[in-house]
């Protein structure tokens, strides 16, 4: 196990030493305007990322054999730039299999998987509607696509998203949408659940998360809406007795769930479960922002007086934690 | 009581004879195209309004005194023109004190008042902020505000508003709301309920519903966000210890509610009970109209195939009534 | 063989009598302003549609049994109506089966339908890539994707969408295509020519033609973008060999093809090949757009100097015949 | 002189006799949805426009020989449809030249002609700038122009437009212009006042005004921006000293004076003159909207409590008379 | 007083010493790409802002105890680094109370603060109608209210913000609408004037300026347009006998000045005055704008030929300075 | 002749020291974070452009005089920044005229510009119609205009544009016009072609190209649409017999060919040729664009697999190089 992560660092002294393991992100030649060579890498933990910065190259305690991808232990001193966390690099070397646990190098849920996993089998179990329950255990008994449905994130940038956060976030939205459907008599529970199991399926192929969080090439041409419907699709023909009415439906809940043209939905929803799903989606996202960026401020040490930074989920918008801010003259 | 609503109409035959109490909206001097003259007038009952047309109005059964507000008991048949139902009145006078209940003769909740009302104090009840607990218990003290909160229309447009329409949309949105706040620990629920309750309150100044529902000069010039703020601001001024930071977040629930600046709302959502209130207004107010589109296809005689017509709340969007379709392979 | 047309009715007299046979599109009771009951017809041929008014139903001249879709024989006088032609019908009769041929009676391209679709196949016959050559002649084999193919109009409304409508807008656009390709050495022509093959064939189920051209509801929820990207999915899916990284390219061009996300796109154009068709096809349906309205002006007998009426497809802008205008002065 | 002007018919009584000249705006054959045939004819005055109906063409009372741009003498009654007002013709006959000032028969300005001339040749004999004051006599010294501009009005629609309106709106902005200039010392009077004088000059040729207000096709294709730029361009050419400097500013202030590209201006302001001017001109016709809502409202009889109808030229927005509704208490 | 200001350093060579007070904007520790810690200043006075670096921080010529808001004297060397000026901190110390005028520390008008009053009083006193004087004088006499309202910056960025830029803003528009509203009649114009007194005047509490101008957290969740308003209702609600449709007229002229909602305006002009108010503030704004931006060139040595750099206020357009740039051939 | 170009350069190894000649198209006293001074130089030449860095201006091996524009041959080493190249120059000295082929210095078409000259002249030979081959051979005799239209840039961006690139980008335009003119017979080939040539022409003065390219005064004021009409219309007038309609359609093809309001075109496209035209010239232009972007990504060794960076002419979107994505496999 790591001893040490990249967020701990926040707090450390400027040139304080220390070693970790870490998952080497992007490593390039580069020169200072002052014109000095190193070695830039991007570092990467489940916490984070930093700079490290190697000024000497041919030191003989810096590993010759080391490419993206690798994990490697290294050992340096803490700095800041431009109020960005960087490392100067001492002394780095390949870990050695097994040597360090993969799940600590690259941000995941804080919750445990196989129980959201469960919650999500259970919720399917709670159907009425046997067309529907059917075709999501056909769906997900899929060995291939059950793993990726677990590890894959909801989303590239790194600071939103984290291994397993398409489960998480699946599963926000199954207990909100639960708790809203018996409100409205016109919303069909098992159709609209079926939707919020669905509608970020495609991301299982839009993604890699190998190293680090980027865009496949037939994620950014065709995109996660069209992977998903063409996945459900194919599972639906391969149902004998599936209703072509509800296979229309189920369709139009993940092509619809952008809410937006302009979001890259090609239909905008037109039966009321496709719109509360448009809603409840975008909320629960907006929701799970929020309560990052009040952690980060916390983190950061911020006063309880101080707005967030802008919030590129919110249109840079910034926000306050009423609830600390209420608080801050009792403390 | 009525015996006839005009909603009943749409059944009829073509110049079936039937006679009725209605209010009297408008009344105009007209001229066909092919300069014939009569009198046009708009009446209207709870169930909705239709054109009533009198060729004859030197006929003696037809009263000479009458005006916009009255409400008069006429007679005459039924007919339609370009899809829109008319009346051709033969007899018309003014209805005497007593004969009809004024109830039956605006557009009207058809939930029942007074227990809507009490599930509002009950809710206010259930706080544990003391402070926003005294705030709206002084303001629905208030006689005439409570008097008006009771009767308002939510909108303007007679096909969305309806006397209470106020109330039983905020009583729809306070029981989702308090669904949906314990799955979001960053809501605070109390400061969630209290921008429910107080969102729309300045509409009760905004709307004069005495005869239709119309905007007050006032209500064009200021908006219900203004009038509901400096009420709410005046309220919270008479009370002796209200936390001033508390006002200032109770304010910014009212001003942002809308979402967005081009819908009148002078700033955006910075708070998370601000942001859930937008989004959960905006979901209920697009569910009621939504209803409100199926239950007027079913009234219509609409195939369950058949999408509704474009819904204005909606965007001009079409809707399709998912239940009603699925279901329809089996009727 | 029918003898009259509608758009012949242009230049009729008031009154003048004449008869016809015609498609029944719609058939609803309606009331003048005056209270004057009649039954209004939708009569459509392959030139137009006219309303058709009757106002003695009970005339025994006026057959009771006619229904949406039949096929009669209607005899009676043109007149004119705030723009529009009417007739006034007096007579009106079922027509006998193959009294008629039903090819009169909806609008329909004025090229020969068989000679397109060889056009087609010889495109495809020119292509060097095999497995973009396997694809469409395996799809283009189906009988009867390949029937619907060969009738289905390119859009809904009528004054733009005819019977072999896609089809013809299809063989203008491969022939532009075949044009341009080879300017640019970066496009791929086959890719190009399969993408403008396959862009719109989901329309063969998004539209219905049968009475009038409709959305399904199929379509309407789903749109012919993704209707059109599972059918090639499905179909490519069926060959053993084909290239995946070919395939993700082809559904690319079709999901992109609009150009635009407002426009229902979910992607837009990321290679060469997807560009240039998204600018091809809009460049072609405008060009189309314009001939049309330019003949509606000859048709109408306005002159050389006046523009068109506001063209839908170009945002409600008139055009200028150009070498009209200049041979104006010849004239 | 003219007795009777179209706008005094608002004040009749329904079928009250009277008769008046007129000018003919359009002619055509029409039936009514009942299928009475009638000749449509849309007359004018100098106070606005009616349609008149024409029942029996046949009458010798009617003449046969008249056609659009004819001045006619015609006789019957006034009725109202739709709220519009209509005249049913009972007499009609061609007035005889000299019967009737034309003058009488177009909108026009209620100001002296000749004395706004003269305001305007004396803002220009106030310029200290040499070179535009010389540029400004040479284009208002072409007779053919300077008639031009003393008739044209400012834009096509007959409720904002009338003989004589270029001008009024030019001398009102001039004497606007002339009171801001001297606030703000970064701006150059003298090209400010060259700019409103010549921004709008193009609409000489881009509307004609012969018979209604039209867009000539020249003006259709090209615009008032580019047709006026070219006319200063050219005068500017024939001084053989302007200098090349102040020429690019001149054409700047023209080609910018729309404020916005979507306004189709091709270039946003640059210069201070520039800015203003654009601000100043929209300010102005805005006014000027306002101030004709409110006469209309006045002249129709609303109540001081009422807004105006939805004003055309602030995005059908209302407007309140803020004077008359203060007023409203004592009257 | 200070001899020395920021906006002196550009003309000082690279590396020539100098010292000066400063009021200290912010404080933090950094670190440079090659590793190097330092000690970063913001800087200001009167006329800007720079960064100070400081190199050597345990010089013992550098004070150990000083934070963001304390007045400093410091001693170094200009330097230049990406176009931005900065100070290379040699030697640092806290000032002495009245050591320096603290007026000589953050930017301020330079008008003279009690005659920009005095016209303000003598603005009001012209006023003939005594309700709109009595508002007036009665919030201006408020001493907390006047002492702001003196002091208030404009807007929170300092190159368009200073000290008493509200009063210098509200004085030129009254100067500019008096001159403007005599020239329509349709316009109130002590109801125009009060619209701009009282406009911005919620930015006392919108804005904090103590140490640089930022948003408070009341003025960023309620804006300058809630607050104005709300200060004005109560005040108006003192008055035993203020006009109630004056009241609505005059909180409608607050609410509307940003003249669109997407600026955060929740109501749009629907009275003269309002509309011609949003005009005159927003010219007002940006010739205020592009005369900074004039001044900034030549006080950069641009020569007249150059445009601008980018206007902010313009949507990053470049202006030209006219009166110059026609100067620049005499030279 | 040169022997080495920056483009050269991206292939050298770090500290590779190289001699070369080089336009300065600009030169500044610049500090590095850490205080060091500098001399900064933007070095360009026909490949591209870098920046040099002189840190010891008073190293005798380094000229003294030496300006903006002036031609010089340096000597020094290759490093990199923050991705982009740089040089430390060791000597640096001015250029002897004669020393180096100027056209080397810029970027410039690669193809031969006496040959795309002809095609230019060969095509307006081969119109039929008189008028507009007597108009494009008046203009294109003109010596000066000739000459400018060989050597113009199509666009300001370095990376855009080229000395030569207009009359490049017209011959591509030419070809391809030709190609779809037969494609619509409701097309005049001739006015097509002559709206090709004559729509940038106004380039030729927006743009200055002596020292890197740069908008005139001019140019930044007016814009070449409106350059291009002037010129246009000032030759067309001095042609004895031409036809005014035919002057009114070739200056609305100028006016026009942006194809928006908002991307400076005053008027849209209202004849096919000028919506052709429009299309044309979008296209063009994104394809040049994209090919430019595969060159780069191929020039910088990217993988077949990763799609371009973010093209600024496909509103920052990024690309995949088809043919070689699909070659991938093979190679």
């Amino acid at each position: 196990m790591k001893d040490i992560y990249i967020a701990d660092l926040a707090a450390f002294d400027e040139g304080k030493l220390f070693d970790g393991y870490f998952l080497v992100l992007a490593k390039q030649q580069r020169t200072t305007k002052s014109n000095k060579p190193y070695l830039s890498l991007i570092l990467g933990d489940k916490t984070g990322q930093l700079e490290g910065r190697i000024w000497e190259p041919n030191d003989p305690r810096i590993a010759k054999e080391f490419e993206r991808g690798d994990v490697v232990k290294a050992r340096g001193s803490a700095s800041r730039f431009d109020e960005r966390l960087q490392m100067k690099v001492d002394q780095l070397r390949l870990a050695q299999p097994g040597e360090v646990d993969k799940t600590d190098l690259m941000p995941s849920t804080t919750y445990d998987v196989p129980s959201l996993w469960r919650q999500l089998l259970s919720f399917v179990d709670s159907f009425t509607n046997s067309d529907l329950k059917l075709l999501l255990a056909t769906l997900l008994a899929d060995p291939g696509l059950s793993a990726a449905y677990r590890e894959a994130p909801a989303a590239k940038q790194l600071h939103h998203a984290w291994l397993g956060g398409l489960l998480e976030h699946v599963i926000s939205l199954l207990t909100l949408a639960d708790r809203v459907a018996p409100h409205y008599p016109l919303l069909d529970r098992d159709l609209l659940m079926t939707g919020v199991i669905l509608h970020d399926i495609g991301k299982v192929r839009e993604l890699s998360w190998e190293i680090g969080f980027e865009y496949t090439v037939e994620g950014s041409l065709l995109g996660h809406i069209q992977i998903g419907t063409a996945l459900t699709e194919r599972t639906i023909d391969s149902l004998p007795n599936f209703p072509p009415k509800l296979k229309t439906l189920v369709l139009h809940m993940i092509l619809s769930h952008h809410g937006k043209l302009e979001f890259g939905s090609p239909k905008l929803p037109m039966i009321p479960e496709a719109l509360a799903l448009s809603f409840l989606d975008d909320l629960d996202a907006k929701m799970q922002a929020i309560q990052v960026e009040f952690d980060k401020c916390i983190r950061e040490g911020k006063s309880a007086n101080e707005m967030t930074g802008k919030v590129w989920a919110l249109d840079q918008r910034q926000m306050l934690n009423t609830k600390r801010w209420l608080g801050a003259d009792k403390e």
